[in-house]
C-alpha cells in the first residue's frame, strides 16, 4: 500500500538560509587522524547509527551492518591487524605513485586512534541477504548505499561535534570479518575512528573545489 | 603544512538532543517519484552541491561532476533515454526476480518526473583523473567517495524541505553522457530528480530497521 507524503514546507527565505547553514556545519568537517580517549555517551552513537539508517537502498534492501567497538582489547587487536596490513601496503603492495599521493597527507600505517577513539564503527556491507527459507537475496547496489548511508552517519557525526577519519583498510577486511564473527555475506568497507579531537589534533591544510569546479548547469 | 582543527565543541546535553533533531530531519526523507513542476530557487540548488562537495574522498580527489538539468527539452531527452532503457530492463533485461523484488514500490518504466521535477541532478564519477601534463591521476575509491558525497546531497535536500529519488539508471550512462557532453572518465552513476513533492504525492508503506537490526556493540 501507498501513503499520502508531505514534508515541511519551507518560505524560500528559509530554505535559503537553511541550505547555508548546512553547507557552512558541513564545510567544517575534516578528516581527524588524532582522537582525544574522553568518553562519548553511548546514546550519541547510537543516534547517529540510526540517523545512517534512514538511508535510501537498492529496491529497500538495507543491507548495512555498522558494529560499534568500544571494548579496549578487541580495538587493540583491529589496530594490530590494521597496521600489519597497512605496512606491507606502504612498503610493497602499493608502490611509489600511491605513497606519493598520499604524502600531502603525511599518514603512514601507524594508527594510534585505533587505541585511542572510544569507539571504532566497522562498516559491513551485506552483499545478499538471507531470507527465512536459507535462500539468497540479491542486495542491489548494496556498496552504493551503504557509502550513501556513511555519508549520513558522517554528518550525523559533525552535527555533533564528534570527529572521525573515513578509512578503508585494504585487505584487511576478512581478518576482522572473523575478528568480529560476522557472517560470510558481510564484507567491511569502511572503518570509522570515532571520538573528540586531540587537543592539539592538526589536518592537512586542504581545500576544497570552488562550486564552479564541481557543478556544471544545463 | 599541517593546521590545527578544533570544531565547535558541545555539552553532551546539547549532543543529545541534536542527534535526536537529526535523526528525526533525516528519518522523514523518503524516495519521493511524483515531483511538482514548481520552480526552486537556483541558488538553493547551488547550496546543497557545495554541501555534497565538502564530502571526503580517497587521497582527496574530488572525484566527482554535478550536472544539474534545468533545461526543459533536455530534460525530456533524458526521458526518452532512460523510459526506452527501462522498459527493456523491465520486459526483457532484468527477469522475473527483479521485477518482482521490486513489485512493492510499483515501480515501473514511466518516469514522468523527468519531465516535471524542475531539475535533474546527474552525478558523474570521475573514475580518473587529468593532470596538466596530460597524464591520468589514479581516483581511489572514486565510486564509494562519490556516494558518500550523494548522501551529504540527500541530507542536505531533506534540510530544505525538497525531495527527490534516488535512482541509478541501468545501461542510460552512456547516452546520458554524450547527451551531456561528458569527458571519457566521467561515468553516470546517479540521476536525481529534484523539487517540491507534488500536492498528492504518494510513497510506498515501508518502515526501516529498528536500531538492535542495524548495529551490533562490542
Ligand atoms: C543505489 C540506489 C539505487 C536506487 N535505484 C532506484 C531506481 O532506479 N528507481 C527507483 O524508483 N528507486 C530507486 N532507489 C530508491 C529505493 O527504492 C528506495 O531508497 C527504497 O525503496 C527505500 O525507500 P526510501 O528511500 O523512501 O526510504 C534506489 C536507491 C538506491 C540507494
Ligand atoms: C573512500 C575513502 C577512503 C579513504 N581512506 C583513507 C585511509 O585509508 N586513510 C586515511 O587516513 N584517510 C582516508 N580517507 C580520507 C581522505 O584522505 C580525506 O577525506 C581527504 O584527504 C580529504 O580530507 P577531508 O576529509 O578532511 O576533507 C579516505 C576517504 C574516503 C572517502
Amino acid at each position: 500500500p501507498h501513503v499520502p507524503y508531505s514534508p515541511p514546507r519551507y518560505s524560500e527565505e528559509e530554505m535559503m538560509e537553511r541550505s547555508q547553514q548546512f553547507f557552512t556545519l558541513l564545510n567544517q568537517r575534516r578528516s581527524v587522524r588524532f582522537i582525544s580517549p574522553e568518553p562519548v555517551p553511548r546514546d550519541i552513537i547510537h543516534n547517529v547509527i540510526r540517523a545512517a539508517g534512514t538511508a535510501p537502498s537498492g529496491a529497500h534492501t538495507e543491507p548495512w551492518t555498522f558494529v560499534v567497538v568500544g571494548d579496549s582489547e578487541t580495538k587493540h587487536r583491529i589496530r594490530e591487524i590494521v597496521e600489519e596490513e597497512e605496512e606491507i601496503n606502504y612498503k610493497q603492495r602499493m608502490g611509489d605513485k600511491w605513497v606519493n599521493d598520499l604524502r600531502r597527507l603525511r599518514t603512514n600505517w601507524v594508527k594510534e586512534y585505533l587505541d585511542t577513539a572510544p569507539y571504532l564503527i566497522l562498516v559491513f556491507k551485506q552483499t545478499y541477504g538471507v531470507l527465512p527459507d536459507g535462500k539468497k537475496k540479491t542486495h542491489y547496489y548494496n556498496e552504493i548505499s551503504v557509502s550513501i548511508s556513511c555519508g549520513l552517519l558522517l554528518a550525523a557525526l559533525q552535527n555533533v561535534g564528534l570527529v572521525t577519519v573515513t578509512t578503508t583498510p585494504l585487505n584487511c577486511g576478512p581478518q576482522l570479518r572473523l575478528l568480529l564473527r560476522r557472517p560470510a555475506n558481510e564484507k567491511l568497507l569502511m572503518l570509522l575512528p570515532v571520538g573528540y579531537p586531540s587537543p592539539d589534533a592538526t589536518v592537512p591544510d586542504l581545500t576544497r573545489k570552488q562550486l564552479d569546479d564541481l557543478m556544471v548547469f544545463v
